[in-house]
């Protein structure tokens, strides 16, 4: 498991009643300083005008060699502006359509300049929050042909496409995994794929294996970001907070389809010590991942190969050592 | 909007707590009467073993032609025997498997012979409770494979596939639009789309009309069920009694994508006159339409090219007549 | 219907995406202005630290005079700066829980100072994210112990609780309308009652108009907040947007038990012209309770002592004209 | 812990879909057979109508001691017979209402006979469907007084009142802890308090530990049910197959507090071989039970006195041993 951390979970996480947020902003060398002093990160997701822009390019470049860190993907802006309020990809404007798909090859290129070759892509604002606001058949087109320009622009830089069912909008047009994945498919792009948000699926009434699954039989699971929620919305707490088992499960069939991209840490640690909040998220992966290897994964073949549910039950206590 | 009426909504519904129902069960000659006189209804919708098997099939002819209906579709039962507990089309079991898409040719055949060109297929036991319990990868082949073969049974009768987020599983393979979608298409078959239950969607947190217009983008969207609930279970309530503006939102865009299928009823009165329960769903239906049609589907087309969330919930209020 | 506004809905209202807002931040002035001309509204309900200080009190009661408006109730500031983030009332810093305490009473006097004799005391930070982060047992106490000594500060404003299940924490202590109602009556204060907030209950599973009547029937409904959402956020969307059949309940239940409070507007829109989604919500309001008033509460009266929900059914779509 | 097992989870549990049940009925001697082979189990908590009447009490009885099992509870029946439908102890009828209070004092004296001091009153057709069905005032005055008559009864066997969210109605009466502890004081009657079923409490929004902490301040927790669901609904799963943390919360606070009542088992195992199923769910309990003992209760204490999450977030996984 190669771990990276979205660079701004380590700064001042903010909500809509204390927009000033709960704790203080560090610098950027701050940041890239705590992430690299968790133990196992080797990665740092970047998010566009609040860490990186074309121009802070050579000083990203710098706080990555020096942190020994490598650019795990690029997260382009597309929520954090006035401009993108009535969507980005999917605005009934074309100079904001277009806008859209500029910061994206953008970044784009930043990313091939840092050695990266993945770009996470949430459309946040891409969505509708009332009844007879939408218009389904435009905005699905829109999307599409922004999305297929963007891959067009260059073949080296792979397009992870993140849903979510809500927030900021009542209602994402990216909303679960299979939407995502046909949207994907409909693109008729081979660099375009999808990131799996933990607590974005759970939001979305999802088994997160079970999505995982279907999207690496379609070799379409390009990225992963880990946290954990309630299941009613997405919460951004530390993994293992809430769920044990599911967690276990994805890691079973993530090794079994043998995932190879990274795993991310997406939190917002709004009160709580952002370098400690993410350190337990990745000591929680670890313990479960060596609980997993420790008991044998094969162990897990023959039990799903049978489906029963109390020798699962039983297994997933003995392979946490509950017994 | 030509309605029917699941035959099994005027019978003696249960639950699990009561398993001998509510009410007491009447005849099918019963159900029939009820059902056409019902104003509006001209189509009753069968389900396999309950209403209709391959060898009451003359007896069904003689209660449509006496009531004057239509044969809507056939639901062949994959849930209401011990034998589909662990799965029908995705059971481990090859030869449950063969059975699955056995009842479902013969009830195609059925369905042929009373004039019908619709199977609607719910397979509600396909899923899982628990984690460690499926096996995605050979559920969704087993599941593709299956329909594939029911497919090419016969080419003139097309098979709409209903999905619903979970019971009586935990988690149902065909749980959303999207997923189901997926699957039609994978099928690789022209006679197999989807059937949205409105009240599967709400529970699977969509929002109707955007999965209705996926769908009859895709030439997808074979069939719909009506009833309403509270968002969280599959309530099989009177349309209307809990949402009216998502109902008129979904109204609006069938009539703009001309969806020409059937506006079936599909409730569980299980407290209920099942007759007047229908009846006020369809009621409710057909007030909803006049409003919208009498308002002028035209003047939210516009509202919809520009997207103001304010001029639309205007728009909703005048439609209904609420000034 | 008395009708206020919360004056910064009519503001620029933010996200933790676009922490800067989707809008610009119009003056005080500006605010006053715009609430007073929507038709209906006589009533302001102003936020501590945003709106309203022990320092701008001739401010604020020079803007009430001008645009006509009367003081509906304060919001005590419990949510929005740095300090109240480990809880205010139930911090465990003794200090935090004494500043609690001081800024309702300051705002208290505030209150009485402006004519008003309602303080909205909504103790978002009060609540919890993880498990074994709590302390269940002095929590409680500590909430409870703050309230008796606010309510013991002055007799002549009194305090409505406004509950919330969660956010901005993922539980509030405050979380539903018993649990609310009980913390009101263990203060043993007859001036402590409970804020209904239209969204925060459905939020919560409720039924809004069940909780209504349980607080009418004790004598603690205060106040209310109106709102729309999908039921599993605080969307603060138009009142009507999605659900129309609960509020009529809502409304029938209000006049059966002579609900003599404020109808305050408390809503986010944030990117509609603010405005007019507040009028929106007015007049949504006023055209269900002219239907309800129109139809007569008395026919309901019949109905619901006969409990026949296809009668009801038939009534909600008589009274709101769609026959 | 003293662990018993609701009987009928051991039979033939059977779903709206498959009324017939998706196994075989055991015979009563078989079932008890079951249970006393459950290793730890040595209570039996028996349903009305379903597994004891006022006339099979010496058959019971003997079943007991052949089996070496305590009756831990018995569960009246006001749910599974047709006059229950339109509701039991708030139904419109006197006369049914008066039924309900029959069945339980009747079960009262069973109880008596059979050595236990407990009744799980959960009137689970006490609620509502459809919006202006309920009588919410009068509803509420016929639950309070059928239930101080059954206390009134006789003093010696507790009322436990087993709130659930809903199912079989859209919303029950006693929906959740609060509710149902604000109806138990209002009886004004010291025999009557509050069962916490897990999964209602998931299904309620609550946390169930801080329910418990509630109902156990005010001498109020009287009995436990355990099962586990994936929140939206009462899936009645094996324990410990989605949440673990939360259970481990619980069991630390009904340590803390001095919970001395049964831990009683009460799960739908569909499609599980019903031992094994039941079997697990006391497993893990032990097992999580275990572990913190291990760990030691005081060192949560701590945590909690602190409410640091990261480091509650460490303890956990220290906990657990997964470190």
């Amino acid at each position: 498991m190669q771990f990276s951390v979205i660079l701004g979970n380590l700064g001042n996480t903010c909500d809509r009643f204390l927009s000033s947020g709960y704790k203080n902003q560090p610098t950027k060398a701050d940041m890239f300083h705590q992430a690299s002093g968790i133990e196992g990160v080797t990665g740092i997701e970047l998010v566009g005008t609040w860490d990186v822009t074309p121009d802070n390019v050579s000083e990203i470049r710098a706080l990555l060699a020096d942190s020994g860190m490598r650019c795990a993907s690029i997260i382009p802006d597309h929520f954090s502006q006035k401009r993108w309020g009535q969507g980005a990809f999917t605005s009934r404007d074309p100079a904001i359509r277009q806008q859209a798909v500029q910061v994206t090859t953008e970044m784009m290129d930043v990313a091939a300049d840092l050695g990266c070759d993945l770009i996470n892509l949430w459309p946040g604002q891409d969505g509708y929050d009332y009844c007879f606001q939408a218009d389904f058949v435009h905005a699905r087109e829109w999307l599409i042909d922004g999305l297929r320009e963007c891959a067009a622009y260059r073949k080296d830089v792979r397009i992870a496409l993140e849903y979510k069912p809500k927030e900021p909008r009542t209602h994402s047009y990216l909303a679960r995994a299979s939407d995502t994945l046909l949207v994907a498919m409909e693109t008729g792009c081979d660099t375009v794929g999808v990131t799996i948000d933990f607590g974005h699926a759970l939001m979305a009434g999802e088994n997160v294996a079970e999505a995982a699954v279907l999207l690496m039989q379609h070799d379409k699971l390009y990225h992963l970001h880990f946290n954990d929620n309630y299941r009613s919305w997405d919460d951004d707490m530390i993994v293992g907070s809430v769920h044990l088992v599911e967690y276990l499960e994805l890691l079973y069939w993530l090794r079994k389809l043998d995932y190879t991209g990274w795993y991310s840490m997406d939190q917002y640690p709004y009160r709580e010590d952002a370098r400690s909040a993410i350190n337990e998220s990745i000591r929680w992966l670890e313990a479960l991942d060596a609980r997993l290897s420790g008991y044998g994964t094969e162990r897990f073949d023959g039990l799903i190969a049978n489906g029963d549910a109390t020798h699962a039950s039983g297994a997933v206590r003995a392979c946490l050592g509950l017994t």
